[in-house]
């Protein structure tokens, strides 16, 4: 058998969010990422999504480690799921493994997970595979592509990233390295294909500085600033700001809170002194020396801001002494959680800035021109565009085709797909299962049958028709009981209540001339009738539950 | 008592949606739209809201008539439900009326209903008002203003505007006869705020007839542009463009149908000899001679475009061969709908064009600029922002401050609020019943308590403890039955359905123990031992309902 390398997407690929890749040769496996997903819409009751790792369950002794690129959830989520069903090493830089560290602690596993901090330049071997972390810009520190080197040449997997020459805080991408890797040769390119969408080039978070020093100036209000929690560069400008301004700087919302206290304890922030404040305290400065920095930037409704926009925040009052600040774009589909914040803070009076024709925010992803640029240093033999919806993916394979990767060399694939690479071709023809797990509150796996159900009970309720039957005879007692929930309001639906026992009673007495005397038998003639009812008086199809037994 | 005007918004003030306006003077009322309002995602099996008009109810003697400015449904659709609990003529223009008729056909209130068509310039009286339509643009045609002369001076209300000089067909809005009532003086403006966050000017319609052009020459591939049914003139440039390139046009989707058939009835489109096919006769033609409009440009899960993208759609078939063109913006919240249309899209192979970055569509409502020029045309002593949620009332009242509008003329309302208007000032203290009216389809109103159930069914499932007991002695007969649905899956969870029964027999035997003989008050304990050991197995709150009888 010729050897060859095996790369199987087991989230990421077709969809935003979940990010895992598993990368194998002969008798070894190493893992990019383990990210959860979020729940869409359609997923009542779900609370998290992680990808299906049943693949790596059968081959958990080829797994040699964990590689995270980055702290966000998309790529840290599911570290816990994974590792309590495959034991391994895992493998990355500080802040990640910092933020880490918070989750393991949370699933009482601190102490039984072997964690090895690297530095942007590491080289480190596992089994077949040697890795090494090369610095890239994104929107959270410690984010590093790898470039990886195995027996059939090297692959480089860019993480999340964007070119941002004149970062924060940190180092900038290390172009040139991956200028060297290109002239060295790689076989594979994996890329971010998140924002592949977008035309022109990166914005530097520098920007974002600058608009928050115009909208302090001469600003006599309180300020508050909400943003994404992990973006600890974006958290450093509005408390270089604010210091600046002569400002002192109180932070509310737990991720805000713990980020914080991550970052400062490994000597990620840079905090003038005497700057930072307890949220309890600072309130009894003036409101033009004030800045809150809140959690809440999509709206979501446990997060400080929602609280401070219905007054249910125990420190904060909103009023027409402040000035909010939401520096973060919407995720798609959470528009409207935030337009609803918005709303309510401008109904307790106060001045909401989110426009967008401003620079309020910046994107952590490369955009085509950058990607054009990460194509042209790298120039892979073959090509696989990664982290995206299928019709970015489809649009990265054509970038890299401009950029003059062989069409022939491109494979757009999906999760589970075996994408199959010798120092000549690419292809894919196996498939291994994967897909999502979905997790209720804490307990356990949302199966398809209990989601289905809870669609229906969302749509049009339940009801439960109770009927004791006397043994032998079948005669019923007295009249049928029934019980709905998420249906129709009983008290104004008395006729339509009773109509529903008579045909329940008449189905009864239809078995009993029919001589059909098994109970399941007469329990599904009770149901249909009262279902096929229903959904001629209300064209809804409630789940109708008969309970029906001998006494 | 000094006579004043009343203005009661039932709708479309703090939100987006369901417009209705009600003006009053001494025993005269006149209602502008009754629009419907679309559920958010909270709204479980919700599929229509109304406005709630119990106001009109009270006051249905007063009532003398309904004025709609455009067709579009946030203005028409809740006509039927209104004209069903209040009797009075409808006034609009040509369009409108009949799109009404097809509405009112289906609820077989046709003949039942006195509807007065207008043209823009007509001038008419109902009770004490004198009702002008005046000529706008927008999305649809035979959009008016209204100029509404009281016994206490002139109303305007804008309706949905913009300023488009060069519309596709039909008027230009009438710029003049609002500078000329500006001059003689106007009382109060209503105006729309949809786009208020939007700086500068219109785009005019005709770019995007641009736009097609450039999309239709030298392409070989067969074109499907999906846009809203209701965009005539957009309708009638994909035409125009699809001649001039010598191909033949065909429609699918419902509404898509309904509004050729209305506009080729009242002769509102202008079709060059033979363009128009049949759906089931064009495919009969090379595919670079096809056009297919389609309905579907928000992702709607039935529509044309949807059923095509996921192979259901009776007549076409996608594949490499279609250039997909969406002209059309999402609705906020819509947006994950529609991106799963158009990756499914591409999966099939298809050309998908949606880029924002080229000119695909234009917006139907004023932004800043325009809005200004409305202000500078009308000049009027009172302002009251209408259409749109609340930051947009907020940023449209500064508009109107900026334009030397006098701050205490200025009045930001919300649906129910009566603003009280004399010759010198604006205010509100009276607040009447308003707010939305849930509808299920077809069949009756969703009230808070049925929503509630829906929710904590969609979340957390429901189960059902049946449990016989003996008269008088209260002992169990046999082991209790449960029943799940949306909660877990029970072949999965034998042990927890177990430990179930057993917790609700030691609740029936305390009872027994306390003496507690009543039926209820052992419900009741049933009902809470079994959800509080629930919560702290599984963190879910599942609907309990005991099912507990003597037998």
């Amino acid at each position: 058998m010729v050897p060859k390398i095996k790369i199987i997407p087991l989230g990421g690929l077709g969809e935003i969010g979940k990010n895992m890749t598993v990368v194998e040769y002969m008798n070894d496996i190493i893992i990019i990422d383990a990210g959860m997903g979020f729940p869409d819409e359609s997923m009542y009751g779900v609370d998290v999504v992680y990808p299906d790792i049943s693949y790596l369950k059968a081959n958990a002794s080829k797994v040699r480690g964990l590689i995270l690129t980055h702290g966000h959830e998309d790529h840290i989520g599911a570290v816990p799921y994974l590792l309590k069903q495959i034991d391994c090493p895992v493998y990355t830089m500080a802040l990640t493994a910092a933020l880490l560290e918070l989750k393991l602690e949370e699933h009482d596993m601190l102490y039984t997970t072997q964690i090895f901090t690297k530095k942007a330049g590491s080289v480190f071997r596992l089994g077949c595979f040697t890795i090494e972390f090369i610095n890239v810009n994104h929107s959270i520190p410690d984010t590093v592509a790898l470039a990886i080197t195995t027996p059939l040449g090297v692959i480089v997997h860019t993480a999340d990233f964007k070119f941002d020459v004149t970062p924060v805080a940190g180092q900038r991408i290390d172009i040139a390295r991956f200028g060297e890797l290109g002239k060295e040769g790689v076989l594979l390119l994996m890329s971010d294909s998140t924002n592949v969408e977008k035309p022109g080039h990166s914005d530097p978070e520098m920007k974002v500085g600058e608009s928050f020093d115009k909208l302090f100036t001469g600003c006599s209000k309180r300020i508050i600033i909400t943003t994404f929690a992990s973006n600890v560069h974006r958290l450093q400008q509005i408390i270089n700001v604010a210091a600046e301004h002569g400002r002192k700087v109180a932070v509310t919302g737990r991720s805000m809170e713990n980020i914080m206290r991550v970052c400062s304890v490994i000597g990620y922030m840079d905090l003038p002194e005497g700057v930072l404040m307890g949220i309890d305290e600072i309130s009894s400065l003036p409101k033009n020396k004030q800045v809150i920095i809140s959690t809440g930037s999509q709206g979501e409704s446990m997060s400080a801001l929602h609280r401070m926009a219905f007054s249910e925040h125990k420190q904060i009052q909103i009023d027409s002494g402040d000035r909010i600040i939401i520096s973060a774009s919407a995720i798609p589909g959470n528009e409207n959680m935030i337009t609803r914040v918005i709303d309510a803070l401008y109904r307790q009076g106060a001045e909401v800035i989110y426009d967008r024709h401003t620079d309020l925010h910046v994107s952590g992803h490369a955009p085509q021109e950058d990607l054009k640029m990460m194509l042209a240093l790298v120039r892979p033999k073959f090509f696989v565009p990664v982290h995206g919806e299928y019709r970015m993916l489809v649009k990265h394979a054509e970038l890299a085709k401009q950029m003059g990767v062989s069409p022939n060399n491109i494979l757009i694939a999906d999760i589970g797909d075996v994408i199959e690479i010798n120092k000549k071709d690419i292809w894919t023809e196996q498939k291994v299962q994967a897909g999502e797990v979905l997790l209720d509150g804490g307990f356990g796996e949302v199966g398809t049958v209990v989601l289905n159900d809870r669609h229906r009970l969302a749509t049009d309720g339940m009801l439960v028709i109770v009927m004791p039957l006397i043994a032998e005879s079948h005669d019923y007692l007295g009249d049928p009981e029934i019980v709905t929930r998420g249906f129709i309001y009983v008290k104004d639906s008395e006729k339509l209540i009773e109509e529903m026992k008579q045909v329940a009673v008449a189905a009864v007495e239809t078995c009993k001339e029919q001589e059909i005397s098994d109970l399941s038998a007469i329990k599904s003639k009770v149901k249909s009738s009262v279902a096929t009812f229903l959904f001629k008086k209300t064209k809804c199809s409630p789940i109708v539950l008969p309970v029906i037994f001998e006494v």
